[in-house]
């Protein structure tokens, strides 16, 4: 069991978050390279994250993982000598893993590769290309236009022969069970907030949430990686692990932003306590389906070799801000505010899950003897009911009793709750007394219909 | 299989609960002691019971079974030497399992020790202290109101010292299958009618119908015990032949009074025959939800650790009448009728649900060749329809291959007669006559979806 | 891997199904005898069928086979020596499976054998009369309103002595999996159209077709005998090749005649890849539920002891034309090229089924590498939508990350197609691209939910 902190509050959170966004923000990330170790590394000291890597070179499944990246200066310069694209005053002025060149040539010829996007005059676009050869520079397209004829000259500095891999970073924060909650982000896209640092931040803030809490029955891992490669470097070594004992968990994707609610994207399987519990408050979460089509590492962690039970948070959605994949992603857009309210939200939200899950009687036999553990009056007088206490009394059993016949080992406490007309929320005390009787225990293992394979 | 007797009538019936009624209404009985064990003796003369119990001071389950309790007399005298309480005249004057005392104290002294109902002031109260030691008395409110200043005489001869501890009784009505119904009611509660004897009485008559049926392919078991802690040691006990081989059955309960009609309290796992019969009869039965707060044993029965399709018979409800748990719990107020007339329900009940269970074709493979068994005719000239008796025939003959076709040792006869059409009442004569082809036989084991581990 | 043949046009299928109806409509067919065995070795030299046969006298099952009957003549002369009934003009004549008889009655005495159809006054009746020795004669009720008193000679030479049983033939045009689908039709009605060559005719017609696709997925067995005991005797040697292999099928009756539409009877386990197809297309097929007591061999197929999920194809419904079962049902009536288009539509069906069953996707551990088979852009500039292209290109990626992702080896393409909103008809190239690349295949055995046994 880690140590119980003073929680933090919404602003001990703010000022943490704010303060490593700045360090962060300058990083070159993309998935291999210094940019991204040192990144994670950051988090490594704030959440006693253990790192690794699968080496380049590797078969992680499927995949050949690719070579490390090592970029040293990238500028493309004009006829007239002016800077025109520089990686040094913006990461994404350079195609990510691009190949060394040292051309001089004419704008006609330089053309292809350049990128800019024509309906957003003023945003530098973020362009990759991991898994084939080419050099580029990406620039707004109102630069673009106003390019002269001439020759120009193209200079990147790069090499593949950095020492390294794939990285990834996770840390398991225990409970009182081995049976786990995921909670995974990505670090790989330089220099965009929304859609990168909100969701490492956002961990972060869990993390430091969660930590806190007087106890915790389930474990809770933290897992950051690059997006796609990294979850399925990071699943090559630790699939085995989270399908044995993951019963729930989430991407946290575009956290932050001006949207006012988050939306969760349900799981592959679509049954674990987490996708029942949000169908259940439509007060506070949107709901869109499982898409492999879209979105984020859900689609690795739900793939047909793991179905794994993890969906999606999200604040503002990739599909709905121009300034996706691009320079307009900025700090002020994503708000470190919105990031630690969403936080907030996802803490009280796996509060509520530590109530939902299944829990077994551990005196199934039967009504166990509530007289002799203080649970049930020792005077029987039926006939002698009313009075406001007595009806208090009664609720109070009738809880008792439910969770006590319910709770079979296959049932879900939230359903047992459902049936019995309370809401979850409302049993926090009786659950908690029935487990301080030994009458109670969160069951191991699976935690609903997942396809979860012990 | 058990001898076959002429069938009671409901004037048998009526005349037989009537005299036995009156034997046992001043029996003093608890959930342990003589009155209790003499109640089952009367039972077991008349129904080949086996008596067993589990003794005092051992475990059953979670629970200590308690001491046996035997009270010689308990008298409570007033200042001017007035008996104003007396067990010997109500059973329901004395605590049940109060302990001894022997003293003189003073009204406000003795206060704390009385018990009496405000809104019923005619009533005597009923109140138990099982767990722990007390001792009182309970009167009509009218004559505790009345009560003087002065020193009143509290005297209970009672003690924890008897041999025995908590009986029960139970008797297997052979059938042709082992699987078994079970039926099930309690003796504990002291001089009371509908929340007392009803249930064994209709047990009984019940019992006398069945045991005269021309044929029985279930078994059936008929089992009397006290309430609560009396199910839970006849389950320490016989909890892994019920599991093994029940697949229905029901408490019985309250099964008297004005109510004009019956109402069914569904089992746990909510779907056994008897679960499903009752479903399809809104004509003849209301039904209640499972519910394991409130209710008699199927709260036991129906344990996490059991989960046993056991339901609950009533008809006039606990929760009902003004009554219950006091001495207006009467012979008049239960009423003789009510009672065989509940028993002439469920006799009629069980008949249906002996044709409804799962049944075993024994020639699955193709359709038996039915011609030479003279269930098919030999002259087949299809195109000679026509006339009421090829109707008569053909709506036979649907029948057959319905039950041929449908009875593959999974499915429920009553829903293969929801499907095809039939009232599954008029599959009798049909069923039967394949069983005596050697082509059908009621499945052992599981009789539909119900938990029932083999 | 059979050889690909041309595929057959509509034009080259009722040519040869034309010549041969005009061979098959005279043959003396019954459930044993030449006249059947030359009805198969007719379909045998064209579908390369294998012969078998069950010996008379055996069993098979809960059926004694019954001996082989022959026919050599049966005729009734009239008084003044008029033949009334001769079964070398029509085979329906005489009673099938009639005893010899030579004999002078009275025409009263005659009339107990005599059998016509008032209601059809020009038609003769189909009576048939296996399993209990018989003579008799059909003719028309015209015919036998006319006969005068006197004396009549009833002449039958037949007898029980032929070699042989009950036959049956079958073939398996291979696909690239085991698992199979399987099309049945029967031969045993003499001189009869759509309630007889209706079915073989069409199951030619449908080899022909399938035998010709460039590819198999599924391998198909085309299987013919005699009606009811053909299949028992059938299902004694191969019902457990069938319920080890067979995932879907149909049986072929009445597949001609008027009627503008094919219907399908469902599938006892009803829930066949072929059920499901069914049940998407109202606007190509009706539905009729499964029924044991009325139907053809899918009662057989469909036993409890099977299960087996094969359904029943039929254009003109054996109860909805006057000439069923009676010499009514002629070639004009059922109309080849009624056949065959029912032959096209289901050769359609069964084009469509090959993309319907359950796939496995071959690299299920996250998303497979797409980018080195080219099957993923290798720039990524995702900032740089828009156009038509890209939507065309977004609309295949969509696609092809819901097959991988659907395709777990338990879920069907069809319901993975609707549930991504594809028509599966529309996903037929990208599956084929991705079986090409390696990376998904039919999954062999069962096909959905059926109860199928391996």
């Amino acid at each position: 069991m880690a140590d119980v902190h003073d929680s933090p509050t919404r602003e001990s959170l703010h000022a943490e978050l704010d303060q490593l966004f700045d360090i962060l923000w300058p990083l070159p990330r993309s998935i291999t390279g210094e940019g991204t170790r040192e990144t994670l590394e950051h988090f490594a000291s704030r959440m006693a994250l253990k790192l690794g890597h699968v080496p380049s070179g590797s078969k992680a499944f499927d995949w050949f993982v690719p070579p490390v990246w090592r970029l040293r200066a990238a500028r493309l310069t004009g006829p007239d000598g002016a800077v025109i694209a520089d990686a040094a005053t913006h990461n994404l002025a350079v195609v990510n893993y691009a190949e060394p060149v040292d051309a001089h040539l004419d704008l006609a010829d330089l053309q292809p590769h350049l990128h800019s996007l024509p309906h957003l005059p003023d945003a530098i676009p973020y362009v990759t290309s991991y898994y084939q050869r080419r050099w580029g520079f990406c620039l707004p397209h109102a630069v673009r236009e106003r390019l002269q004829p001439g020759t120009y000259h193209a200079r990147i500095d790069s090499d593949f022969e950095g020492d390294g891999g794939v990285p990834f970073g996770h840390v398991l924060v225990p409970g009182e069970r081995d049976t786990e909650i995921v909670l995974t982000s990505y670090v790989c896209h330089p220099q965009m907030a929304n859609n990168e640092l909100s969701g490492p931040l956002a961990l972060l803030a869990l993390y430091r949430l969660i930590s806190a809490w007087p106890r915790r029955r389930y474990s809770y891992r933290f897992v950051l990686h690059p997006e796609t490669i990294g979850a399925i470097c990071f699943l090559s070594r630790f699939g085995e692990v989270l399908r044995t004992r993951a019963v729930a968990g989430a991407v946290l994707t575009c956290i932050g932003g001006p949207a006012p609610r988050l939306s969760y994207k349900v799981s592959r399987p679509g049954c674990s306590i987490l996708d029942a519990l949000v169908a259940r408050r439509p007060d506070r979460f949107d709901q869109r389906p499982y898409d492999p089509s879209h979105g984020s590492d859900e689609r690795q962690y739900g793939s047909p070799g793991f179905k794994l039970p993890i969906g999606q948070f999200c604040r503002t959605h990739y599909a709905a801000y121009a300034g996706y994949h691009n320079s307009l992603d900025t700090k002020e857009f994503m708000d470190i505010a919105q990031v630690v309210d969403s936080a907030m939200i996802l803490d009280d939200t796996l509060r509520e899950l530590e109530l939902s899950g299944i829990y077994e009687n551990l005196a199934p036999f039967g009504e166990p003897q509530l007289g002799r553990r203080g649970l049930y009056p020792s005077l029987n007088a039926g006939g002698l009911r009313g009075g406001d206490d007595f009806w208090t009394w009664q609720r109070q059993h009738e809880r008792l009793m439910w969770i006590l016949n319910g709770c079979d080992g296959q049932t879900r406490m939230s359903d047992i709750a459902q049936r019995a007309g309370f809401d979850v929320r409302d049993l926090d005390t009786t659950i908690a007394k029935l487990e301080e009787a030994g009458l109670l225990r969160l069951s191991d293992g699976p935690q609903g219909p997942a396809p979860w394979r012990p």
